[in-house]
């Protein structure tokens, strides 16, 4: 147990009501002195690929020991499960739906609970509706304060994990067909297609007629232009200098993009 | 006193501008070891009634001790007083005129000022149109120090607080005439409808020619259906089962829904 | 150094993606007891003046030693520096772009370096595009743990910092032509004008053919009406009482607005 004791929140609340307050309220009358950061609450309603998407990005950014909270929960109240999962990055909380598949494909599970001790909810009959606040919050908090992982519930196997799947990647030699698994804020289009796959060429996307050129940054090309570079979170990403790609190219989540080998390495 | 020193916040001010900041600021300015939580600030604009429902729902998942600063206030710099209550759960600050009247129905005032100690605002001269920062915020900091309420200005008389009142309930053995009282995030709308009403019996929503049948949560209905539950709130919700029942309903705020009673108990 | 250790961000992410929170995860990694606090990340998409204009109106707020990282960074990538710079206030760090320039117009720097030492950064290479995460927010942790500013990287001329420049108002003894510079959540048209400018007078708006009178608070109008005064933040602001000046005016930022003086003093 690290002595940092952050704990993260990720869902699909917004923050137009109480809701994540309420979470937080609930994980402070348990332990007052953790720190609490806010990852997201603007994952589209019940999007589960873009709150995998966005937990897989952000896990490894954190202190070791850090627990992350996520709850984009469609089937709360079903037999889905709850569940806490150890890793070595710390503790993931939430529903078990497959939000955790993305950061689990790149630090595997040590240990995973069904969160069933009673004991640990903030009271013994949780509402149907909102386990985020009767279940995840109390779990969360007793696990910033030291409380064993094994104490809140029956363990399970790891490879029970409900795991989202994603389209494979079409590969060739001179080509890749992949898709746009995110947009974010600036309307950049993340692809599902990393660096590793590139092989350190240069590529082009092909949208259309269009062929749009791989650069290092933005400003690369001119203001208004559009281009393709390696993003921040190590996706490949086609974007605008000082523009909105989704708006300029109509594409959407899901969409197909090819992309295309040169020659050339990159610079 | 409590030592966890918690304070909330919540307004109509957004998250466009600096505003809760500059409350953050003057508040660490006074106590930096305090833990700041936002319940809310996208109470839509000067609307009462919405953040005397979220404050309402809300404060009880806080520690005792907790200081609720809350601030839409359409009167400012009017002669509308600026008050701090104590309360079994801790302390509101905030304007007088309604917000904490959800709140108080629940939970009654055990002491009130009148916000009138210079010596606890942040300026001799406040302006006319921020009291969120130069009086309430500071008023806020000040007893999360410890200082005691009586000291923040002149006792006022509880009964003397401004109420906000609501449309009462048309109530007869077999039905309920009610109203929307909340709109949250997903488009569930909140009714003025409590369990207590209810009589755990089974009810069923009238909206036009459609019956909606009461369920214990969403997925007990197939997806995209209309559903009726007691949400996490307390309250009798309208929904859809991963829809959102606002835009498919077409309900405001404030509209009148009419609940049956059906003779078999809910499961 | 202060002990309070406060880090305000400011950047133009957005809530919705994990940036905010990537950023924090850095941060608390160096840093875990920090204070952390949002100023806005909702700065228009690479909109400088929105965020000189914010950052301006809120550092005074914040204790001294305050740390401010700020990221509105349309650059980033190409050859503009990263800067950190020490002045009355505390610090300020973040992309040299003019961000900063409104807050060192009323408090000037002290002393600035440019953020060359790789060994304050998260990572030997950083990404092209998130400067942010890879050495701002590392730079920001590590002044609040006490490492000197001139640990951080090559001293440079304060003069060389970039500024932003603002058109000039036009000032006669009866009138002034001055512009909309800001814009808030609740439509406020702020202007350039400042009341040094005014000079204890009464003014008034002229828009087309209304004209709008100075008073010194929303409700000393009726509901609905127009009202000019000087707002929280020290600017001249235009307003409705209850409504929203944009868009009943239809007016944007930049737009140019007459005053004009009364001879009779601002009650």
């Amino acid at each position: 147990m690290s002595n940092t004791s952050i704990i993260t929140l990720l869902s699909d609340f917004g923050l137009k009501d109480v809701y994540v307050g309420v979470m937080k309220g609930v994980i402070t009358k348990i332990n007052p002195n953790v720190q609490l950061i806010d990852l997201t609450h603007e994952i589209p309603p019940q999007n589960l690929a873009a709150a995998r998407f966005n937990l897989m990005n952000a896990y490894n950014y954190f202190p070791r020991g850090t627990i992350h909270l996520a709850v984009v929960d469609p089937g709360v109240g079903s037999t889905r499960r709850g569940v806490a999962i150890q890793f070595a990055g710390g503790y993931l909380v939430g529903p078990d739906n497959g939000l955790f598949s993305g950061v689990l494909s790149l630090s595997p599970p040590r240990m995973a609970v069904s969160l069933t001790n009673q004991q640990y909810w903030d009271t013994v009959k949780p509402s149907f509706t909102f386990h985020g606040r009767d279940i995840f919050a109390t779990a969360a908090a007793y696990l910033s304060k030291g409380i064993p992982l094994q104490m809140l519930g029956d363990f399970i196997d790891a490879d029970s994990l409900v795991t989202l799947s994603f389209p494979d990647l079409e590969i060739t030699d001179t080509g890749i067909i992949g898709c746009i698994q995110y947009i974010d804020h600036f309307g950049n289009l993340i692809t599902n297609v990393s660096p590793a796959v590139l092989k350190s060429r240069k590529w082009t996307v092909k949208i259309g007629d269009m062929i749009i050129p791989q650069v290092q940054t933005y400003s690369d090309v001119k203001q208004g232009d559009f281009l393709v570079l390696v993003g921040s979170h190590g996706w490949l990403e086609i974007a605008v200098n000082g523009g909105n790609a989704q708006l300029s190219l109509g594409l959407n989540l899901g969409d197909r993009v090819s992309i295309i080998a040169l020659e050339e390495p990159l610079r």
